[in-house]
């Protein structure tokens, strides 16, 4: 799916919702449990109820691999039945040696039919180029996550020196910069705003001005909203890219699991998770 | 498997090869494209071949993925294929907000009979503690790995400010250590040496001393010898764990993967491999 794709969508849905099928099979209704395949049947319904309210699904792939083939199989059927429209994210964190990420990079884009991939930037550039070769598809690469983790690595602070000369007088600058800031200056000279997004947690939103400066044309997936605190509207505020009326881009997709996917157990699950969904779109329709 | 036990192995065996299974269905030999699992057919000649001059598997993930719930299949007949005796790794590089990775730790460690789990460190502890909660179950988190990208990240310098009083005075202390060398210190607080290991590209032998000063006690999975140009011998002497003769540790695992699984892509391919394998551990024995 191309950028111009993806922003018609959600101008046309007036959403940025990205509704995330982090389908557990301990936690959907009991009443499913006897169908065939009662993960693909729960998203299957999900997906139904919510399509028009929303312009992405993404599969948390944990999920489908705790329940080993059987699991990858539900994962198969769901993103094939996942409408055209919709930009379907793997959210598998991959990332390896440069011939290892061209088979992850092949078992997402040619194997399974998923517009992008999230990708953990710790190797550095030939861990990610291979996600980046195919035409039409994405990169989601980790900048700074909506965990408590992300303080370990992500926000610790490097200092880089560079030497320069002045009038023949020799400066020596030296520039404070947290892991997650360097990953986003390095991993957006390898890819573009049209084939590379960046993960930005809801949960940081005093860092969102400064990511926004780095980053200015580059689409976030934001998680966080939800379950884990994050405020729609401030992200909104904060990280949607500033456009003119006729170049709007808005920039954002911001992701829901839990919060829309859970909001029943019971028979109604579907109607109620629509109701979340519904109650976020309108929201966004406010804010585009 | 206990440390204990992966020691005895070693000792007894007289060898720390790890055989990996990065089986690419497009480099198998012709004649096994006709039978029912290719993958696994080739995999189960391998493993029946080297068994005994090894003594850990490593299932690198992604090529198993490239050939979507098929693939998962081939993987988990391999797993319980290789002998309860051998250190069974999933090269799988996961790594995701805790209450994901705890998804993917009972993947591989309940559904799948793993012993281990390679682990990406870029979202930090709570994305890397699930997999330390398993009993005879670890973690193999990525420290400095083999690849030209650990230039881009791993390799980048930190500077990190102490404050202190000493006897009055203010004392301000800069540290400078590489990325690696930090996720090296923090993880290891986080496991301990009979639960977590780190990888250690063999490509990096200039580190090894610096790395067995931060890390003593931990074994490392050492990934680039063989195709990657990592010599084996360098690595031996470099970052074993000196032990006494009544406690020798040993404290590597190293990997070789095309090296040994495509010595020959002929109708003896498995002979050859066997052969590959025993070099190895001809020459490793000649370190212990």
């Amino acid at each position: 799916m191309t950028r111009q794709q993806l922003v018609d969508q959600i101008f046309s849905k007036r959403s940025y919702l990205c509704v995330g099928l982090d389908t557990d099979n301990t936690k959907i209704p009991k009443h499913l449990l006897s169908t065939s395949d009662p993960v693909f049947e729960f998203n299957k319904q999900i997906i139904d109820a919510t399509g028009d309210l929303c312009v992405s699904y993404k599969i948390n792939t944990a999920f489908y691999e705790a329940l080993g083939a059987r699991g990858w199989e539900s994962l198969e059927k769901t993103v094939n039945y996942i409408p055209h429209k919709h930009f379907k994210i793997a959210d598998a964190k991959r990332g390896d040696i440069g011939n290892t990420s061209s088979q992850y990079a092949r078992a997402f884009f040619d194997t399974l039919n998923f517009d992008a991939v999230t990708v953990t930037p710790y190797m550095g550039e030939d861990s990610i180029k291979p996600f980046l070769e195919y035409e039409g598809k994405w990169a989601i690469v980790l900048g700074l996550t909506s965990n408590g983790g992300a303080r370990d690595f992500e926000l610790q602070k490097f200092v880089t020196k560079t030497d320069s000369l002045d009038e023949g007088i020799h400066i020596e600058k030296h520039d404070v910069r947290f892991l997650y800031e360097m990953v986003l200056e390095k991993v957006s000279r390898w890819g573009s705003p049209d084939n590379l997004m960046f993960v930005i947690g809801a949960t940081q939103p005093h860092e969102f001005d400064n990511i926004r400066q780095i980053t200015p044309q580059h689409f976030y997936l934001v998680p966080g909203v939800g379950a884990q605190g994050g405020s729609l509207k401030e992200i909104s505020e904060k990280a949607m890219i500033n456009g003119t009326s006729t170049n709007a881009q808005c920039g954002i997709l911001v992701n829901a699991s839990r919060s829309i996917i859970y909001a029943s157990d019971k028979e109604n699950f579907a109607e109620e998770a629509r109701n979340a969904a519904a109650q976020y779109q309108r929201e966004m329709s406010s804010y585009l």
